[in-house]
Order: C-alpha cells, then sequence, then structure tokens
C-alpha cells in the first residue's frame, strides 16, 4: 500500500464540524468523490487488497456503502448487493434491526441475494459504531453466506466499532483513521 | 451498441409486479447488479457513449443513481457528485422541491460541488415521470453549471419523461425500455 496514495485520500476527505449535530465533526466523502484521482485511488486500494481471494458477492449498505462497495464489484467482477432501508427493495427480504444512539433502525436484503456458499465482502464509507456493518453481518449469516470480512474507506477508532466487528469474527480493514467521534 | 449487450442487460432485469403498490409492474435494478457481467456491459455503454465528450462532472441521484454515475466517473476520470434528499449532506446546500404523485419532495446538492463552466451528464437508474431529474437540471444550472445530458439504464416511455425533459433541452438516452408504468 502507498502511504502516498493514502495520504492523498484522507487529505481529499473535508471535515465538518457540528454535522449532524453540535459536538461532532463528520468526515465527508462527498468531497472525495469529486476529486477523482482520490476516488479511483480509493477503489484501487481495494482491488489490490481483495482480488483473488474468492469473494463471490460485495454487499454494501445504503446509500455512501454503494459508492465504494459497487465500483469493486464491478472491479473484481462480482455482484453487487445492496442492503438498505426498509420498503426500498422490491423483492422479498430478510429484516434486521440495530440500535442507534436513541431507538432502533432495521436493514433489509433480498432473500434470494445470497445463497449458500457464497463468500461475502461488506463495503461502506466509514465504521464508527459498526451497528450497520453488525446488522449487515447477521443478514448473511442468516442467508446461509460465509462473512469474514468488513472493509471502510475512513475508520474512528476512538468510538470502538472495529472492535465490536472483530468480536463478530470479522477482519475489519479501513483505508486511513481519523480522530474523534 | 451490441444488441446482444442490450439484450444481455434487459434480460438482467427483473420485473416485480405490484410493487410498490397494486397495478405497477416494477424494473429492479438490483438483479442486473448481481449480474457481473451486465453490471459491467451497462458501465461500458455508457463509457462508450460518453467519452472523450469534455464532460467535467457526473451527477447521481440518490440512491440508485449512485450505482451506475459513481462507476460512469470513476471510468471517465471525472468527479461524482451525489444529489441527495434533505439532511444528508453535510455542506452548505441548494434545494429544489418537485412534485410527486400526492405531494412533493424535495433534492439537494452542495453548493460548491458545481462550479461555472462545468459541463455535467446526471445519471440514474429509471426514466419515469422524469421529475427528479428535472429537480437535479435545476439544481445544476442554478450553480452556474451547463448540463444537456441525462442518460438511464431503462426507460419507461408511456410515461413520457423523455418528452418532459427533452422540453428542459435536454438530450435523453436510455440503454433499454419497457412498456407500461
Amino acid at each position: 500500500m502507498s502511504i502516498d496514495r493514502i495520504s492523498q485520500i484522507k487529505a481529499s476527505i473535508k471535515s465538518i464540524p457540528d454535522y449532524p449535530k453540535p459536538g461532532i465533526l463528520f468526515r465527508d466523502v462527498t468531497s472525495l468523490m469529486e476529486d477523482p484521482e482520490a476516488y479511483r485511488a480509493t477503489i484501487a486500494l481495494l482491488v489490490e487488497k481483495y482480488k483473488d481471494q474468492g469473494f463471490t458477492k460485495i454487499v454494501g449498505t445504503e446509500a455512501r456503502g454503494f459508492l465504494f462497495g459497487a465500483p469493486l464489484a464491478l472491479e473484481l467482477g462480482v455482484g453487487f448487493v445492496p442492503v438498505r432501508k426498509p420498503g426500498k427493495l422490491p423483492r422479498e427480504t430478510v429484516s434486521q434491526s440495530y440500535e442507534l444512539e436513541y431507538g432502533t433502525d432495521v436493514l433489509e436484503i433480498h432473500t434470494d441475494a445470497i445463497v449458500e456458499g457464497d463468500k461475502v465482502l461488506m463495503v461502506d464509507d466509514l465504521l464508527a459504531t459498526g451497528g450497520t456493518i453488525e446488522a449487515t453481518t447477521k443478514l448473511i449469516r442468516r442467508l446461509g453466506g460465509s462473512v469474514a470480512h468488513a472493509a471502510f474507506v475512513i475508520n474512528l477508532p476512538e468510538i470502538g466499532g472495529d472492535k465490536r466487528l472483530q468480536a463478530l469474527d470479522l477482519d475489519v480493514y479501513s483505508i486511513c483513521e481519523f480522530e474523534g467521534h
């Protein structure tokens, strides 16, 4: 992995104070995608890390996970499977609830999108609490898929999502880390 | 354009009766993305059509527009700009309302994502009424961008969205068409 490329990717990510609420310093991947070299470097790093390992599906969570998972699936030549909020997927789905700071939310996946024997890689833009990827892991495993890897552009290690996901027997990778919440 | 490739893409799109409500035959691009050959062929067709034409930005609308617009932007080597529902973009935005069958909805774009002189291509999965792409066109033009092209995987010509967008001086392209609503 090139340090230069990682520095370029990290530098392209803008930090927005007090979004979505006071005290949060939001790490914004839309500025990364507006920078074609940084965006290409991001996908290239993921391709180098995950090629030739027998993955059969890439799963990305709505909506920013689509922006990294779908290009990776295209490069690896495997199917892309979206995990979405309730009511967005037209075929038969299975659902999994997960806890938010206040209350709960639900994610869904098409029942026929993962089959026994699939080896799945999960991709999302940012690892904070790990709640959505924990729910996604449960969905994939309920459908008989094997999932042991989760990839992120950004990790916020102070929040501890990486530890939560490692406790689910997931190998957790992120291209870059930021301090804070 | 290869007829075979277009047939392969069209065949990969499942049709779901009575979704999201009775009487609607929903055309489902998630099945296209699960088919790596069809997904790659879709992006390749868009690249062939739009390469070397001086586009400086690709704009994709939340969330399925991300799945075709972002890979196209990566292939063309230009920035990808998301248009999203309210409250999802962290930097300063401009907003545009548009009419739904019942009521209205709003789309937003980052104010700094489009600059004077940008030549923009809009990408979405499906053209029905054209309401979201009309709103997206207005957002881009309000920011000083030039936009004269909209690309879709699917067009439903009986609904007439293509006529509505052509009235905005947009060149409208779709890879395939389906009958019905």
